[in-house]
């Protein structure tokens, strides 16, 4: 075993103990350390602030010699308005949400003085790898112990100043509390993550939060189940019974509200009906915005005809390679969808095409139509589906969760922005008196069941 | 591509186009392709029993050579009594269930006409690979067509005669039915399972049924999530407490009613202050009916002092490595636990030793104290975990499920007996009238979430 092997075995196998005492800490002590962590990271905001800022600044020169994205310096920089005290208020925000550890969701009796009870737990040792973003240590220690799950954390290279102060204060302000020291660990060198990623018997989940590449890069890696989203290909179906301003409203704030998120809008579907109608408008209001529209020849014919050429001229021909790429800028794929046969045969070409084209993480469908509103979101299969609202309405925070540790496009455990409950599995409990499962049997003198739901 | 690798991409693409048409079907209709199930399986049981016996017939061969395991060919025999009925009742159980799709578990208003659902759905696509059993094939097509899911099953080469005939069956019953017929696919040829592993992008849950070798194999060789359980290796705490009868009566059950199934006990810890008061009574009980015990070194003593010297001659030794073993097998490995501090420090020992030792899959403690039940329950990570009441309840049926689909160690998605919420997932659905995520934000002008809980 190399070092960095043994260094992650052992990280591995001190957040695998940690876990268990952190399991069977009350709600009470777990919020206790949530209280602790908010006001260390207060009291220490200055210090913090400074150390990011050295990141900040030797990330600024790496963007002025084109090494490194305006967007990840963006993403860095910590001193922005409001983003430490977001930071903060995410912390009580997650303390004070419910328990999501020892809800009992499932209680029957068995038998006579035999019950079985299903109970929430905690998972057990979570891995999380993320890239630029400070404030996510914060959040995902916060939502780590709220949910008694033991954290193994690992940073990007250029936020590596912030990480270790934030870290510093973690550790110290959770030593003074109930909570296991070891529940949250920082791991600084890159070179340790394929050792951690080759813990399966001691990781129970692993979270990427970052690019693409990360998180391909983690799901080639691991036997560790991994939680995340390598891409976020959303699109829309624009119906011939739209309405033009909730079209409008709607595609506009898809695409141009946060072009770089997964829940942007990449494809927009139109009904070839809806040509003439609504999506003129549409183009129009985002050419406006800068959006660069790639057509297939209907819709650029469509478009061509009902705008001002100054406009027009803007417009860009589709390739079918357009239809299965993640732009996370300001261009939107453009395909017209026949109506062959009915008005609404249309609306499942747009289905199929969904399900077979995007990501599965959040599509929608603008329409009047009840009907085929319900239908679209029957048979689209993703872990979000709108009718006549936003994709950026997937979001953890906007549903209601408190803050969220990703967005899972997987198709099992857990899908959408993932919030504690997320982080909780359960075990079943039997209390019983001697009961031996081989008195019950069909036939003279075997036991029987009595299988009665009992309230919650 | 190879002949075969196309032949899994078809099949894998098939079951696919199949399932979103399945998930879009009512409760209704897919009740009723259980009922045209039912009822050819049971119009065609003398065809086949007959390809049955022919499977036996083949199997009893092997056996007499010593090329088969007698728990296979016992397996294998539909014929039992019983077991053919049991089998179609099965399919008729799973009809008679709740419906696990459309159920509504989550509703919030997050503003004035915008309304979050959150909506259970069936996963996609299932490949199931098992082994002998062939009544498994009726099982698994009844519990993934009741859930939506389409299913590729592949059944043990020793069941091939058995396995043609009721997937002729099973195929023909449903394509009078809604239920798309390639919804329920059976793959015969063996060398095509390790190319069906690699459709991870078109497969969403593998569900291996069968041997520690089988489960291992399967999830050693693909990325799609595995629902399943490699080893149950059950432990049993004896606290000092413990009433004798109780004692008796649990673990006498736990190793000998079912000694090859994955929730018979295989470790027995006992607190050294039993070793004198119930811990020779369970062994006198267990010695009279065949088990094994491989005990350390306080355990036999206290046993030589005890028991008549006739019942002491059988008692092994305990190796390590007896506490890492699932023996299947009427063995049981018997450990003492001291309590140095105080007495209730053991059920800590206990308990530390149960979470590195077992396999989590079901554990127990036989205690007169709730405090130390409370304690066990709290602290011992498995899907199962029992007061007074034997590892062999740990089981689908017993829990009140209907049929099972296995049982899982994961520590993700199911955990436990799987029954039909185990093969769901969730979408999140959200109903609006133009509404876009630009719009809210703090301060002036911004609109506010309502993030009001709904009844359901």
């Amino acid at each position: 075993m190399s070092l960095t092997e043994s260094s992650a075995a052992d990280i591995a196998k001190t957040a695998s103990f940690a876990s268990r005492h952190l399991a069977t800490l009350s709600n009470a002590a777990r919020n206790d350390a949530l209280t602790a962590l908010h006001r260390a990271l207060l009291d220490n905001q200055d210090s913090i602030l400074a150390a990011n800022a050295r990141d900040v600044e030797t990330a600024s020169r790496a963007a002025k010699n084109g090494n490194l994205n305006q967007s990840i310096l963006k993403r860095l920089d910590l001193s922005r308005p409001g983003k430490y005290a977001d930071m903060l208020q995410g912390i009580l925000n997650v303390r004070d949400l419910d328990d999501p550890v020892g809800k009992v969701t499932l209680k029957t009796l068995l038998d006579d003085g035999l019950v079985l009870e299903r109970v929430s737990c905690p998972i057990g040792v979570l891995l999380i790898i993320f890239e630029a973003r400070p404030e996510v240590i914060a959040n995902i220690a916060a939502l780590s112990i709220k949910s008694g799950n033991a954290a193994i954390l690992k940073g990007g290279k250029e936020s590596t100043e912030s990480f270790v102060a934030i870290s510093e204060v973690i550790s110290e302000a959770i030593s003074n509390t109930q909570v296991p020291r070891s529940s949250i660990q920082l791991v600084k060198t890159r070179d340790v993550v394929s050792s951690l990623l080759a813990q399966d018997s001691l990781i129970d989940l692993a979270i990427p939060r970052g690019s693409n590449d990360l998180v391909r890069y983690v799901k080639d890696n691991t036997k560790i189940p991994v939680l995340g989203h390598a891409d976020g290909l959303c699109c829309a179906y624009l119906h011939f019974d739209a309405n033009p301003d909730i079209a409008v409203k709607v595609i506009v704030d898809s695409k141009t509200d946060y072009p770089a998120a997964c829940n942007a809008l990449e494809t927009l579907l139109v009904h070839e009906d809806a040509l003439k109608t609504a999506f003129p408008r549409v183009a129009e209001a985002l050419l406006s915005r800068g959006v660069s529209l790639r057509c297939d020849m209907p819709s650029k014919a469509a478009l061509v005809e009902s705008l001002p050429a100054s406009q027009a001229d803007l417009l860009l021909d589709a390739t079918d390679s357009d239809y299965d790429t993640e732009f996370l800028d300001l261009t939107l794929a453009v395909k017209t969808i026949s109506s062959t046969h009915s008005p609404d045969s249309a609306a499942e070409v747009a289905i199929e095409h969904i399900n077979i084209h995007s990501s599965k993480h959040t599509n929608i469908v603008i329409t009047g139509s009840k009907e085929i509103a319900e239908r679209f979101m029957n048979s689209v299969d993703s872990a979000g589906v709108f009718w006549n609202a936003s994709t950026r309405f997937a979001d953890g925070m906007r549903y209601g969760f408190g803050t969220e540790v990703g967005i899972s496009t997987n198709k099992i455990h857990t899908r959408g922005p993932v919030g504690l409950d997320g982080l909780t599995i359960y075990k079943y409990l039997i209390r019983g008196n001697g009961h031996g499962a081989g008195d019950y049997f069909e036939g003279e003198g075997g036991k029987k069941w009595k299988h009665e739901k009992l309230s919650l």
